[in-house]
């Protein structure tokens, strides 16, 4: 079981996520993430997908993708160079001062932005690999009363080899 | 034709994405965004839904999600406060020195930070409410060469009265 990365470029159109999200299920594939937001060009959406599989079952879902009606381009990012971000809410309703100091230490150890804070709950914000975001969750659990949001990954290709 | 704005939580099973989505699709209703990430706990999975639509076809969409199983809590984010936070990628592959020039002072004109740079190519990311980012969007339409991609909203309920 290792990590893939998939990007498709579809049409913006409102079943296109449904048979997409139903051919994974269909297989029993539970997906890592998928996210999906309109391009530069208005009647084409972008999918980002991150899940675990073996290699038999991913080359069988690449192919029915791309014979999929609606589905313009599949890209495999699995073996090349990305960039990927994810959105991470965190809120916690704090009960006393010292845990309000403590989320404070760990909004700046962990980089996070503070969005909101009115005293007593606070809200942070970040932006990075899941990964990341993984770990800076982890951390968290010891606060008793807390919110978790995440928007899973976008990803693009990024040649990390200097341009020539 | 009103934005609404849901907030699911549901089982981490591999078909409720499918299941909620083809419920939208049936309508024939094109989401803005839905975006789905793991919580606090790991069996439970937060999802946020974005969408233009009528009072009575959301009221009616409302009340089947509550009867889906899989789904254990729908939030009707629609008329509270909340923080929404979408992830913008935008790689320009530049052919000239004065489009680099021209791009890193849209970086800074945008707050977006420059993530990679290789002398030709720039890829930029922000996180924004999905209407600042739409906006920075139409500005980089005036390059020819961008790519872009979005993870859609991850939106979290926050009350603004000041907690007494």
């Amino acid at each position: 079981m290792k990590k893939r990365w998939l990007s498709l470029y579809v049409e913006n159109d409102s079943g296109i996520l449904a048979k997409v999200s139903g051919l994974f299920a269909g297989k029993g594939y539970n997906l890592e993430s998928l996210t999906v937001g309109p391009t530069e060009d208005r009647t084409i959406s972008r999918m980002t997908i991150s899940l675990l599989g073996d290699d038999a079952t991913f080359e069988q879902i690449k192919k029915q993708l791309n014979r999929m009606v609606g589905i313009i381009k599949v890209i495999d990012m699995t073996n090349i160079g990305i960039r990927s971000r994810e959105v991470l809410l965190i809120k916690v309703t704090c009960s006393r001062k010292e845990e309000v100091d403590e989320v404070f230490r760990m909004a700046q150890a962990y980089q996070m932005t503070v969005a909101e804070y009115n005293g007593g709950d606070i809200l942070l914000e970040c932006m990075n690999r899941d990964k990341h975001n993984q770990r800076i969750i982890e951390q968290f659990r010891r606060f008793k009363n807390i919110e978790i949001v995440r928007s899973g990954s976008a990803a693009i290709e990024w040649d990390v080899r200097p341009r020539l």
